[in-house]
C-alpha cells in the first residue's frame, strides 16, 4: 500500500512545537493523526549547487522570486526575499512524517534541558559504571552484527579481522557524496573497552596504530591526507563499545558531536595517557548531557550534579 | 538615493560560488554589477514560531503547500515539499548584498582551506611566538581601551580593576536577548598571558577563581548555574591577550567556536596544569587553522605541518 503523504498531513492535528532550529532552519511538530500521535519535522532544503552551476547566467534570478529592501548602510544592503520553488526540481523542505509514533520518537525531538556535568571518578563508579553494565548484551547486538556476522558488510571500508582489528564504514550522517561531509565511523574489535575511561597508558600503542591505519586508508580510499581529518570520541557515547568518529576538518555542520564537553580529540587521549597512563581513570570529565539520557535518570547522579 | 535592490539583483552577473553552506542553507556568491564586484549572500529564513503559535489549528497546511513522496518504511516516511511564502508576512529568505566588495570582502565569504596541525613546542617557539610579537602592540589597543580606559563601560556586567581582577560583557555574537544564546566574554587584567601556552602551574589558583567569579556573577545577574554554562577559551586565540569565553550550553548554532581543534574547557585547563605545571608548554596542541591565517602565510610553519 502506498502512502498517501499528502492526506496524511491534512489530517494532521497540531498539538504542540517540540522543537526548532533557527540555526539548521528545522522544525518538529508534535500532532495527532486519527487520534494517534505524528512527529512533523520540515527542515529548509540547501541551495543546489549543481543547478546553479549548470545554468550560472541565470543567477541570482533563478534563485530569487522577489525582493523587499530592509536597510541600507555603506555598501551593506538588506532585503528580504522569497524564493523560486518547484516540487520535482527545485523543493524548499524535507519532510519526515513519524507516524504511528512512540512516547520514545517523542522525547528524541523534544528539546530537551541539557546540564554541564562534572563526573568525578567517584560518580563513575557509584553511578556510571552499573548504567553502562545495562546498556551491554542485547544492546550492543548490532555492533556484533557488523563486527562478526558480516552485518552491512557491502559498506565497509576496510576490515581487519584480527585482535587489534576494527572495521571502517561511513557513518549514517553522511551522504557518501559530498567528500567535504565525510563521516566516518570506526567500531574496534576489542570487547574490553566500554569508554575511554577502559583506557590505559598500556593501549598508547594499540591506539596510535589504530589512528594511523584509518588515516591511511583514509588517504588512500578518499584522498584526505591526515591534515584533514578530525579523529575524535564521544564521552559519553552513545553505545558503550569503542569506536572512533572520523571527519573531514571542512565539514559544516557537525553541531554538539563535535563539541567540547562530548568530543576528544585521539590526540589528546594518546598524549594524556603518555603524561599519566591512568588519566582517564583519575580525571573529572566535564560532559554536557540531556535529561533524556538515561544516566538522568539516576537521582544519585542528579543529585551529585546539583551538589557540584 | 534609495537602493532599488531588484534592479540591482536584475543586473548582478554571476562569477562563481564563494561558499555554501548546508547546515545553515547559505550561499555566498560572487558576481558583478556594472562591471564591479558585488557579492550576494543569501540565507534561508528559519520557521516562524510565532505565526504558528498565533494560529495553530491552520497547522501544518499553513507551512506546506505541497508534498510529493520519496519513500517510506515502517512509521518512517520522507517526503520533498514546497513551502507557502509571502514577501511581507513570510519571506523565505535573508538577502545581503555587498555592492561595491572589496577584496578584504571577497576573501572573508571565501571558503578557505583548512588545515589541522599538530603544533609542537618547537613549531610554537620558531614560528607562533615571533608571529604573536607581531600581533601585539597596537593591534591590542582595542582590548586595553576597554581594560583600562573606560570603552564599551556602559555594557560591563563586571569588572575588576584589581590586578587578577578582569571585565565581563556580553560578546558581540550574542543579541543580549534570548539567554539560550547567552554569550559573554571574559578579558583579564593581566599582561602577560598571551595564549595557554603562557599558562602554568602558578596560574591554577587565579584560573579557578576567575572561573568561580564569573560562574557566580552570570548566576546571579541572569539566573543560569554553573551546569547551564560552558567556560573556554581558544587556541589559537583570535587576539593575543587572555580572554574566556562564556556560552549557555543550550546554545544551538557556535559552530567551529565550540569546536574540539580550537575551544579548550577551562575546567581541563585547571585539571591538566594540576598533574604537571608545564603541561601547556610541553603539549603537541591539535588544532584546525584556515589558509587565510596569518601562520599559514610563514613558509617554515606550512612545511612543518606539511611534514607531519
Amino acid at each position: 500500500m502506498t502512502i498517501d503523504i499528502t492526506k496524511l498531513i491534512e489530517e494532521f492535528e497540531f498539538n504542540r512545537i517540540l522543537n526548532s532550529d533557527t540555526q539548521t532552519k528545522q522544525i518538529a511538530i508534535l500532532g495527532t493523526i486519527d487520534l494517534e500521535n505524528a512527529i512533523l519535522i520540515i527542515e529548509k532544503s540547501p541551495f543546489n549547487i549543481e543547478l546553479i552551476n549548470s545554468d550560472p547566467k541565470s543567477v541570482p534570478t533563478k534563485i530569487i522570486s522577489s525582493l523587499s529592501l530592509i536597510n541600507s548602510n555603506d555598501v551593506y544592503n538588506w532585503a528580504k526575499a522569497t524564493l523560486n520553488q518547484d516540487l520535482d526540481q527545485l523543493p524548499a523542505a524535507k519532510v519526515n512524517l513519524i507516524y504511528p509514533a512512540t512516547e520514545t520518537h517523542i522525547r528524541k525531538y523534544n528539546q530537551q534541558k541539557l546540564h554541564y556535568v562534572r563526573e568525578t571518578p567517584e560518580m563513575y563508579y557509584q553511578y556510571v559504571i552499573p548504567y553502562i553494565d545495562t546498556m551491554k548484551g542485547e544492546r550492543l547486538k548490532w555492533v556484533y552484527n557488523i563486527l562478526f556476522h558480516g552485518k552491512e558488510k557491502e559498506s565497509f571500508i576496510y576490515h581487519d579481522e584480527s585482535k587489534d582489528g576494527f572495521v571502517l564504514l561511513p557513518d549514517m550522517k553522511w551522504d557518501k557524496v559530498n567528500l567535504e561531509n565525510l563521516y566516518l565511523c570506526c567500531i574496534v574489535n576489542r570487547m574490553d573497552i566500554g569508554s575511554i575511561r577502559d583506557l590505559s597508558g598500556s593501549d598508547v600503542i594499540y591506539l596510535g596504530n589504530l589512528q594511523n591505519t584509518i588515516q591511511k586508508v583514509t588517504h588512500k580510499k578518499f584522498g584526505l591526507p591526515q591534515d584533514q581529518l578530525k579523529i575524535f570520541v564521544h564521552y559519553q557515547p552513545s553505545y558503550y563499545h569503542f569506536h572512533l568518529h572520523i571527519v573531514n576538518v571542512h565539514h559544516p555542520g557537525l553541531g554538539d558531536g563535535i563539541a567540547i564537553g562530548k568530543a576528544i580529540l585521539v590526540d589528546d587521549i594518546i598524549d594524556n595517557l603518555k603524561i599519566d597512563g591512568e588519566y582517564y581513570k583519575k580525571k573529572t570529565i566535564g560532559y554536557v548531557i540531556g535529561e533524556n539520557h538515561g544516566l538522568w535518570s539516576i537521582e544519585g547522579y542528579r543529585n551529585s550534579v546539583r551538589s557540584q
